[in-house]
C-alpha cells in the first residue's frame, strides 16, 4: 500500500532487460554511443519533431533547471504557479541555474489561466530596467495537484506568452500520464500548442532515472550541452540512460506504464469517492489524488502500513478532516489498492 | 582494443546483479532507503571514519564541484595543478558551484610539491580584501597523468595547507586504483594525511554511475545536502546508486576491479617499453599511460581499430613522435592488450 | 513642481561644502582615511551601537543586496512584502548577490503583519531539503507606499523572526524620514526592536550618493567587506562618500532635511485632502503620497509642468480617477507646493 | 611625497566646479538627465564612435566586470596576463559578474604577445564541451607594470583574437595616461585596433569617482544596462557622475591631467636613474615606476614620510635591494618629487 510517490516503485522489467542488453563491451562516453542516438531518434519521432534538440539527464530538477536556464536570462522573471515544482520543491535550483532569475507567481491555483498570465505579462511588458524582465513561462502537465491542462488551454496560454515574447517551458515529469489521460499525441500537447521546451519525464513512470529535455529550436542545443556539462549533469556512461529511454519509447511501454498508473489512480479515486468519507481537494485526472479523510481513518490506514503524505498530526479529534496526497505508480496491483480501500469500510 | 578511457567499459556483472536485487517493490526516495544506509555504512567502514558524512551523486564532476563548494567561499582561490580535472575538464563547473571561486594553478606538472604550494599559499596569506582569499587545495590521486602521490607527500601537502588554514580536497575518481597501486588503506590515503573531503570514484572502476563524497567533518553534511539538491543532483531513486556502491564495497570487488585495471596498465606499459618505440611522458603507476609513438605506428594502430587519445594529426612525417593517452579498465583482457602490443612489432 | 522622486533634488549646500573641505591633498584609499573613520564613528554613535560594523556604498540597491547576501544562503528564502523595493525595483540584484535566494512574498500590502509572517515562517520551518530554507526577513521603513511601521510592530515582527531563527534586515532608504515622523531614535527603530542589519539611506535625503550598511553583529564585518569588493562596490576615493555621511550626521543635518521633506509631504497631503479631489490609496505618513485624482486634473497638472508618476494614460474620460505617486524632497519650497495645489482649484 | 597610488590625490578644481554647477534644482534620475547625455556625447566624440554605447559606473572594477560579463558566457575562458587587475586585484568580481567564467593566464609578464595569445586560443579552439570555451581577451593599457602596448601590438593581438572569434576588452583605468604617452587618439588605441569594449578610467586621473564603459557595438547596450542595474551600479543621481565626465572631456582637461601625471612619473624616474641606486623592474612608460632600492634607503624614505608600496620588511641587511612601486598622479608638484629625490643623495 505504497502511495507516497510515483518515484518509489521498482523499475519495469523490460527496462532492466534493456540495461542488461546495453552492458556489452565498450561504448563511447558522454552520449557519443549508438544507444544515445537511437533514444534521441525515438524521442524525436514520438514528438514528430525531427529537428528537435534532445538531451538526457538523470533528474527532473536538472531537466527543469537546465531548460529554464536556456530560456531565461539572469535578470528575467520566470512565470509559474504557486504550487509549481520549480517554485516549491527544487531548493532554489532554478534560481541557481538561471543565475538568479526571479520566480514570479501567477494565479493562486494549480493551473494558470490565460487571463491571469496576460495580466502579469502585461505588467512586466510595461516595466523598466529596474524590474525583472520578461522571461519564460513554465507550466506543469500533469499539474502538481494531479489535474490537467486541456490542449486548448495550453494553446491559449502559449498564445498569450507569444504575444509578449515569452518562451514557454513544460515541466512534464508526468507528461506521459497526461498524454494517456487526454488521449492526445506528444506533438499535440507540446509544440503544436506553441511550447518551446519540454522536460519529458521517465523516472516517475517506471525508469531507473532518466529525463529528457526536448528543445524544439535546435539552435539551443549547444548552449544546453554546455550548461549540462557545467552543471555536472553530463554522465560519462550515458548508454545506460539511453538504454532506458530507448526501451521506454519502444513498443508503447511508456504509454502502457502511464495507463497502468492512471488506471490505478482512477480505481483508488473511485473507491474513495464511493466511501463517502473523502473530500476531494482537486478533481483527480491522472495518478494523483488530493483529498481529506477523517483523522481516525488516517490512524487506521497508517497503522495498517499505508504510506502516503498526510498533512497534519495523527493526534487530535477523530472527526477532523486532514488532507492527504495519494499517488499511484504503474507497479501497484489492484489487490494493493483494494486492500487500502477495504480499510475505509466500517 | 579500447584504451580511450576507463569510463567506457561495461558494468561489472556483480553490480548488475545488485541492481536486479535492489529492484524489489517500493523504497523510500531521496536516500531514505535501507540500501543507501548500507552503502554509506560500508563506505564509512572502508574509510575507518564512523562519523564521516557520506553522500552519493551520479557524476565525478558533481562530486568535485559540490565538495569544493562546501570548502570554498565565492571570493576564495582554489588551489590545483594545471592539469587538474577541475581546471581542465569540467567546463567551469567548480566556478559555477562555488559561486565564482578562482582556480589558481600551483606548479607546472601533474603533482603539486609542498614547496610550490607553500609559496602560493604564503602569497595569498599576505593578501588583502582586493585579492582572492585563502581557499581549499584540491589534489588528484591517481593524478590526471597516471602518476601517484605517496602518502608521505600527501601528508606534507596537507601540513602546508593546515598551516595556512586551507582545507584539502582529494579528487579520487581513481582513488581505488591508487589504493591498489600503493597498497595502503583508504584512511591512510585520506584523513590520516589530513585530507578533509574525498571524491570517491566508482564510475571509472566498473560501476554504472556513482561517486561518493566523503566529508570527514560531519558538520558539513547539511550544507552538502542542500547544495546537492540545489544542484539537482539528489536522485529520487537513490537505491539504484546505493546498490552499486554497496556491492562495490562488498567482498573486495572495488579492489579487485582496480587491481585488474592496474594489472592491465602494467602489462600494456611493459609491452610498450619492451618495444623500444615508446617514449614515456610520465612514469605509469596505475592504469593510464602517456607516451609517444611514431606517427606511422599510430596509423597502423588506428587502422587496426585501436581506440585511444592521440594528440596530433595522422598525416605528417612517419617518424615524428606523437603523444598518446592509453587507459586500461578492469574489463580489458590480456588478449586485447597483447593484440595491441603485437601491432608494435615489425 | 518636481514630485517624481526624492532622488532627484540637489545636494544640500552643507554637503557640497563638506566635499570641498575633504578635497585636500592625498588620502589613503578604500576607506583607510580619517574621514571614513569619522563618519563610521558618527553613525555608530547615532545608532548607540559602538560595536556595529559600518560600511559605505554608493547605491541603495547595493546596500540592500549586500546586506541580504550576508544574511541569506543561496538556498534560502528571503521574506518580503509584494511591494518591497528588493522585489520590485532591483532587477534581481538580491538574487544576484545572494547567489539565487528566493524572494518569498508575505501578505499582500505595504506592511507585513506578525501573523502573516508567522504563517509563512512556520511553513518554511516544516520544510525539507527540497524547499527553500529559512532565510532573512526584510522590512522597509518608510515603506514603499509611504507608510510606517510603529516600533512596537517592528518589535513584534522581529520577535516572530527570532523564534524561527530568521535574521531581520531593514531597508532604510528613508530611515531618517521615518525617525523624523515617529520621533524615535535610530536605536529604538533598529536593534532595540531586534533588527540585525540596516540599509541606512542618504541619497534620497539630500546627499550626492551614499548609503551605509549597519551590521549590529561585528562578526559579519569581514564577509561584508569581501562581498562589497567582489561586487565592485568598494570605491577607491572613499573620503568623498565619508565626507557626505560625516556632514549629514553632524549638527542634526540628517534630521533637518528629513523633517523638511516630511513637512513638504504633509503640506501637499493637506492641500490634496482639502481639495476634495484626491482619493488616498495609503495614509501618507512621511514624504510620499499615493492618491487618485481625476484624469482631467492630471492633464492640467502635467500641462503646467508638474512632474510625478502617473499610473495610466492621459487620454480617456475626464472624470476617471487615476492613481499617482507624489514624493517630496527636502529642497522643495512651500511656493512650489502651493503652486501645485493652486492648480487643483476650480 | 605620496606615491602609493594615483587613486589618492585630490579631485581637480575644475571637476569640483562642475559638480557645483550641476547642483541646481531637480534632474531626472538614473541617467535620464541632460548632463548624462552631454557626457556620453563627448565620450563618443572623443572615441570618434558616434554609435557606441556609453555607460557610467563608479568604480573601475565595476567597469571591468560588467564589460567582461557582456562579452563572456559563464562557461567561457577569459584570457588575461598573470598581473592583470581583473586577475589579481578584484576579489573574484569578474568571476562573480560573468557567472563563473575562468580567468586563464596568457604568458608570464605584463604584456601579452600575439604568439602567446595564439597558442592559448588555438588550444581552446580545439576543445570540447568539457573545457572552458572561447571567451574574451582582456588587455590593460597602461599595464599594471607601468608599461605600454604599442598600437601595432594591440592591432596584432586583436587580429589573433578575431581569427578565433574572441572579442577584446581593454582595461583602460589609465587609458588617458597611455594616450598621452603614445600621442595617439582614443580611436587609434581602441576600435581602430579591433577592440570591442573599453573601460575608460577617470578616477585615477583626477575625478572623484567615475569610469565609463564604451561598447563599440551598440547592440550590447541593453544587456549592459540590465547587468549594471542588477549589479547595483546604476546610480540614481547620475548627473554628478556625468558632470565629472563632461568636464573631464572638455577643453582637454583629461589629457592635461594625464600629461601632468606622466611628466611627474618621468621626473621621478629620471631622478631615480640618475641616483644610480635604483634597479628598474620595468621600463617606466607612464606614471608608474617599479624599481628596487637598497633597504637602508627605504628606511630613510619611509622615515621622511614618503608613501609608496614596498615589497619586503624594513628590517634586514642594509644593502639588500627591495622592490617598490611608485605612482605619480597629476597633483604632485615638482617640489614634492624633488624632495623625494633629494633623499636619495648621500
Amino acid at each position: 500500500m505504497y502511495f507516497a510517490s510515483d518515484n518509489s516503485g521498482p523499475v519495469h522489467p523490460k527496462i532492466m532487460e534493456a540495461l542488461a542488453r546495453a552492458n556489452q563491451g565498450h561504448a563511447l562516453p558522454y552520449g557519443n554511443d549508438a544507444l544515445s542516438e537511437l533514444a534521441a531518434d525515438r524521442l524525436r519521432a514520438v514528438f514528430e519533431a525531427p529537428e528537435a534538440a534532445v538531451h538526457f539527464v538523470a533528474t527532473g530538477t536538472a531537466a527543469n533547471a537546465l531548460a529554464l536556464a536556456c530560456l531565461a536570462r539572469p535578470w528575467d522573471a520566470v512565470f509559474c504557479t504557486p504550487v509549481a515544482h520549480v517554485e516549491e520543491d527544487e531548493c532554489n535550483a532554478p534560481e541557481f541555474y538561471t543565475g538568479g532569475a526571479k520566480l514570479t507567481l501567477v494565479g493562486d491555483g494549480d493551473r494558470m489561466t490565460p487571463e491571469a498570465l496576460e495580466a502579469v505579462l502585461a505588467r512586466h511588458a510595461a516595466g523598466s530596467v529596474h524590474n525583472a524582465q520578461m522571461g519564460p513561462v513554465t507550466l506543469t502537465q500533469v499539474t502538481e495537484c494531479g489535474t490537467l491542462y486541456l490542449p486548448e488551454t495550453l494553446l491559449a496560454l502559449c498564445e498569450v506568452a507569444r504575444r509578449y515574447g515569452a518562451p514557454v517551458h513544460l515541466d512534464g515529469a508526468r507528461f506521459v500520464n497526461a498524454l494517456a489521460a487526454l488521449g492526445c499525441s506528444a506533438a499535440e500537447m507540446s509544440w503544436k500548442c506553441g511550447i518551446d521546451a519540454v522536460s519529458f519525464g521517465g523516472t516517475k513512470n517506471g525508469l531507473m532515472g532518466v529525463e529528457a529535455v526536448v528543445l524544439f529550436d535546435p539552435a539551443r542545443a549547444r548552449e544546453f550541452e554546455l550548461r549540462r556539462k557545467r552543471g555536472a549533469h553530463l554522465v560519462s556512461k550515458q548508454r545506460y540512460l539511453a538504454a532506458q529511454m530507448a526501451a521506454y519509447l519502444d513498443a508503447g511501454l511508456w504509454l502502457e506504464m502511464a495507463e497502468a498508473a492512471n488506471r490505478n489512480g482512477a480505481r483508488l479515486a473511485a473507491g474513495l469517492r464511493a466511501s463517502g468519507l473523502a473530500g476531494f481537494l482537486h478533481e483527480p485526472q491522472a495518478n494523483m489524488i488530493f483529498c481529506t479523510l477523517p483523522r481516525a481513518l488516517h490512524r487506521k490506514l497508517k497503522a495498517a502500513g499505508a504510506q502516503y503524505y498526510l498533512d497534519g498530526p495523527l493526534e487530535g479529534p477523530d472527526d477532523e478532516a486532514l488532507p492527504a496526497r495519494l499517488v499511484c505508480d504503474w507497479s501497484l496491483t489492484s489487490e494493493q489498492i483494494d486492500r487500502f480501500l477495504s480499510l475505509l469500510e466500517t
